[in-house]
């Protein structure tokens, strides 16, 4: 169970283009001096120039056709250059020079390049494309039809058709149904409801009616959707594959069914046997598919022709345990209040959240500030006694200042977890000059 | 003839991945104040609520299981928002807590979601691909070997093999020959010389044998080079099929031998008919491959079972027609020199080159500067006058001073064409002051 990646062939990513001459006379230009001789240059591959030889010809359309004398070109004849041309210049005297007189130039070869072949025409079919296709739904039943392509009349009624179709996600090399048909008309059977279907169709000449060939290419696309079943939620396409070490089940289920419940897959060896459950389950999510693909593999110990795995998939249930004492949400503390002492020091004072317990303890956090300067006087304290008062020393308060002030608590007991409760009600006091 | 593309099915480009649990059990936290009462919250994909109802069950371990009172979370109940989740918060009193006392919450639903099957081992049997692919030359035959998977013991020799082979830039699906096989060595046919080739091996059981089930994926690819055939530059492979308007044929041919020469494709309708050049030839050049395909489309106009084509491809010659009086090189002007007259004045004096006719007349472009100063000071002059001299008035040239100079030339008559020459030989002089 692991990714598999089809690599695209890169065949089909290079197109046919129009042939556009050879490199040899695309390369050349001749030039004279309009007074006694010529000169020719051209290019030619040195890997072609070891397996043929190719010689310049010049006709002036007076005399015969000549053979230009060529050598090779003194100023790009570098021994050790990678270029993989041979330059050649070609130089000839001229008697006469005219506008009438052009000079034709071709190249002659020392090999006869050919190859042959008798085609019987109506061995060696290869049919236009089907078209026209078309799905039509009859008392839930479903159809496809399509036409030969135009200018087929000639086959008569020769023509055999190939018809594949799948889901759209699926592959057409592994998971399509295929069924030959000799009518251009098909009943589309085994179809699965609530999923988009596509099918193609291509065709070839019957050998019974005298005609050989090769399949057609595949028509176009046709793609349809089946409407959705009566319980569109149960896990449907229960399919298990053995070879030879595991039995390996897959199945779809709905995927909004899976963010709610969970599906095991269960099996029994023999009727006897213990139900068992195999794990782990892999799943296979798509973008765009409204259902899930899910996959366990059975491992077989015994194999024997009398063994009929019975496998069943439905939901289990899923447990989550959540412990009590360390998901405490502690209440913010109450009556939070500041007062001055006798000692001049001023008292914080609270009512805590009780637990069931007295022996959990509680720590706390204060933020204070000075009335209207929040950001620029925000103190935090941290209090570890459980229980109040909390004094605030006289270098923590300037005098005649109005403070305000909220606080949190958190569980503080070994065991015991909690995260900051909210923070209290804010308070308020000021202090004396 | 046009660019086929093959879209890669994206669905191999999704992986299995371990199944993690469902969204709603995810998303369930809970919290309590460790004295009178506790709170889950947790969500519901509406979509999954509206096909299946689930339900949120307390058991802590003293009581039986519980229905925890849900309803939807007040704060997070915004009826406009397009979050697909419905947001559950559900609180319920507890009368105990203590370290001992864990719950444990599980979701329950209202339908049964199952689907059962019965599986017969042998009968649902997927191979694990065969191992080991070789392919071995033996007198200029080739042959593939490979054996069954480890573990296959089991099946005895019930399984039957597909094998199927192309080069290397062939597309599996139209070009790969394919064979059935009952044991695990076969020939391999119809090799062309001088390519690389890829094999690859499927298996199945065979249903004779009492098994049935579906092939094996396919084995990884063996590859394989066949030597160069004796004349490897001879165009190969020509095959023509006929789809009821073209008859079209291709072949290959060595890439570098088409830098040299080119191909047509003739062809005889009948032994008795002219022979005709197919046009235009489209050709396909793969990056890596020694080899192009081309390819050329016969319009067939007269169908019959009689027909039978005789194609031939071949070289065909290459013309270029070069127009003399459009291609002159004219040789740069000799014996340039500048000398003072009687008047004071500098005249310019060349020798033109001849051509066969005195009525092609010359232009010419002449450029000067001060001994030493090109950059700072040259200037160009272009003469339209064919002949020799040329004067330099008293303002184009400064007194008591070297100059140097160099002059090129050009046709200048309607009907004849030529470049500039070279430049000619560098000449100089000395102004009076």
């Amino acid at each position: 169970l692991s990714l598999t990646i089809s690599i695209c062939n890169q065949w089909y990513f290079f197109s046919w283009i129009p042939f556009s001459g050879s490199v040899s006379m695309k390369s050349l230009s001749c030039d004279n001096d309009y007074s006694s001789h010529m000169t020719c240059k051209w290019k030619e591959h040195k890997e072609a120039h070891d397996l043929l030889r190719i010689t310049l010809y010049q006709n002036d359309g007076i005399q015969n056709e000549n053979k230009m004398p060529c050598v090779r070109d003194p100023e790009r004849a570098l021994p050790e250059t990678s270029d993989p041309y041979i330059f050649w210049v070609c130089r000839k005297n001229i008697e006469y020079f005219g506008i009438g007189i052009n000079h034709i130039y071709s190249f002659k070869h020392n090999k006869t390049l050919e190859t042959q072949l008798n085609v019987n025409l109506f061995q060696n079919v290869q049919p236009l494309p089907p078209q026209n296709l078309e799905v039509q739904e009859s008392s839930g039943d479903f159809f496809l039809t399509w036409t030969a392509a135009e200018g087929s009349q000639w086959l008569g009624n020769a023509l055999e058709y190939e018809v594949t179709y799948k889901r759209d996600w699926e592959s057409w090399e592994k998971d399509a149904l295929r069924l030959l048909s000799n009518t251009t008309r098909c009943h589309l059977s085994h179809l699965m409801m609530g999923s988009r279907y596509v099918a193609r169709v291509r065709a070839r000449v019957q050998q019974a009616k005298g005609f050989s060939g090769t399949f057609s290419e595949w028509s176009t696309d046709v793609s349809w959707e089946t409407p959705e079943g009566q319980e569109p939620i149960q896990p449907r396409n229960l399919r298990c594959l053995f070879n030879g070490v595991n039995l390996t089940c897959s199945w779809e289920v709905k995927k909004v069914i899976t963010t709610s419940v969970i599906f095991g897959l269960f099996f029994r060896a023999t009727p006897a046997s213990a139900e068992e459950e195999c794990s782990p389950v892999y799943e296979k999510v798509l973008p765009h598919i409204p259902y899930v693909v899910q996959s366990c593999a059975i491992p077989v110990s015994n194999i024997s022709s009398q063994s009929r795995y019975h496998v069943s998939v439905r939901t289990k249930t899923e447990e989550k345990l959540i412990e009590a004492h360390k998901n405490i949400k502690v209440l913010p503390p109450t009556n939070v209040s500041v007062k001055a002492t006798e000692d001049h020091e001023y008292e914080l004072r609270w009512k805590k959240h009780t637990f069931q317990y007295n022996f959990i303890k509680q720590k706390y956090q204060v933020q204070y500030w000075k009335h209207n300067q929040y950001n620029e006087t925000l103190q935090t304290l941290n209090i570890s006694n459980d229980e109040p008062p909390f004094i605030f020393t006289l270098q923590m308060l300037s005098p005649s200042t109005k403070y305000r002030g909220k606080m949190r608590a958190m569980v503080n007991s070994a065991d015991y977890q909690s995260s900051w409760s909210e923070w209290s009600e804010e308070f308020s006091w000021e202090t004396a000059n």
